[in-house]
């Protein structure tokens, strides 16, 4: 099989909504290998020199841009298009951010912070003094032209899209189903590293060189994303010895915001963060699991913090 | 340290719901070891040679008894009472089984299954022919008095109770608040193995005995159950290869639905599992993660079947 790319998309073939009516820029026979150059999630507005006044004069028109769309000769509707993903390199810098308004406590983290992350190596990532994540790259974006539209990049959907899957990293293979004819494949949002759930809404963001290759499948029939996901590069120190914290309620949003209020908690009496460090740690290296989900009337949501993070 | 128990609780010393009135059946110091010898989760109406008839038969006022409660000298409301989790022995069989108006998906399986296990050894569990799961005991259940009662012990709540939380196992220290004088704490709900969510409502059920260190702790503060987490048993397995399937939309409970009703699907057409056997798989193997909790208006619930556990 080939592995070098057929195509090469610049950093400059984006768009900014999930259109049928957006033409590919080009069109590949099933089983070639495209390579993405991807501006980071805000679409080159923020960079490692950048800070909270940038932050705030953020366009949110222009951002979550994905790079394609790449056409598959052959992929028809129902069909599925499946792609494997074979390298992710972030770029040599990354920002984690609280975006007023965003994120899952948003109501609580009203006022806007913006962190810069050195990325060197394929080592572990120095997101704050003493405190080390896994090298884990993905792009948080991966999606098919819808069956109607222009709809936001922001929500991920049945075709893909804003997925924000840590578990997607390179040697991971996705399966989503192809709703238009070519099935019409954008990525974007690289990410260095993430926990489950990236709950403050940002992860280590960074422009991404990403390479896949394409392979329309007429056997499998997918109604939403699937993916047969590749050993965690990092499962040591993940399913390692890890403080948790519970959220347990009746209404599992809620519970997973106080499981990461806890951890929050836990992290400034335990490591002596302050609260938004806290919120954008938790977003970058905490993992939401649902704990239960019959015990009725009250679920339980469980954050999860790697203690191996800390020095 | 003393590790051989204090005390030991018998299995016909339990009770049926969480209730400040009951009273101790032994106080022990800040530091003693407890064993608790218990029934399975239908306080002994189900065991290796019942089938469908026994579990319709069922007295649901019966089930999710829990063994104690046992007080420690010195623990005040405001304490935290931690467990250090010493060791689960599992009895030689466990039991699953789909009961009607119960689980995730109980709307969509009206029909009643049950399933044994045999449990032997400390190895791999051989579920059904060709799949075998990691062994990795737990105790479902355990919690201290409640501020008030009687409170059923089948939700849990921030006093603990019915966690279902398959990361405490054996060498996991749990720290839950203390409500009432000597914190009275009870276990049950032995699980030989699950996964994240336990979808159909039951795990491998099986009599368990348990051994825990209590401590008074005076030092901590914690409002619901937090834990430090002893590293999985089983990462290589449950974080190695595995089958992932998406469930998106702006319900978080919808979603963990579609990610599971997927999952089933999956097992059906790749391995060949009947509906009813697929979703009990699910529950003793599958983990719920939520992968995204901030793209708003749809959120993204992914379910992980290790692919380690077929032959």
């Amino acid at each position: 099989m080939l592995t070098s790319p057929s195509v090469h998309v610049t950093r400059d073939r984006y768009h900014l909504a999930w259109d049928p009516a957006i033409e590919p820029i080009a069109t590949v026979e099933s089983g070639a290998v495209v390579e993405f150059d991807l501006l980071d999630a805000s679409c080159g507005q923020l960079d490692a020199g950048c800070g909270v006044p940038q932050l705030l004069q953020l366009d949110f028109d222009r951002v979550d841009q994905v790079g394609g769309p790449i056409a598959v000769h052959g992929a028809e509707p129902g069909d599925a298009l499946q792609m494997d993903l074979l390298s992710f390199e972030p770029a040599d810098w990354g920002w984690t951010a609280v975006i007023p308004g965003f994120g899952l406590l948003a109501d609580e983290f009203p006022k806007p912070a913006y962190h810069v992350t050195p990325l060197r190596g394929r080592g572990p990532i120095e997101f704050m003094p003493g405190i080390r994540l896994p090298w884990a790259p993905f792009c948080g974006v991966i999606g098919v032209a819808p069956t109607s539209g222009p709809l936001s990049t922001i929500p991920p959907d049945v075709f893909g899209g804003n997925m924000d899957t840590r578990h997607l990293v390179a040697g991971s293979t996705l399966f989503l189903p192809v709703f238009q004819p070519g099935g019409r494949l954008s990525a974007g949002d690289g990410h260095a590293t993430q926990g489950d759930g990236e709950v403050c809404g940002t992860a280590i963001e960074t422009p991404m060189r990403a390479t896949m290759r394409l392979t329309v499948r007429k056997d499998i029939k997918v109604s939403a994303p699937e993916f047969l996901a590749a050993p965690d590069p990092n499962a040591a120190l993940r399913s390692g010895r890890r403080y948790a914290t519970d959220g347990v309620g009746p209404d599992l949003l809620g519970a997973a915001r106080d499981a990461t209020r806890r951890m929050i908690d836990w992290l400034g009496r335990e490591h002596g963060l302050a609260a938004p460090e806290a919120y954008m740690l938790c977003s970058v290296a905490v993992d939401l699991r649902i704990s239960e989900i019959v015990d009725m009337p009250n679920y339980l949501v469980t954050a999860y913090c790697p203690l191996g993070i800390f020095d």
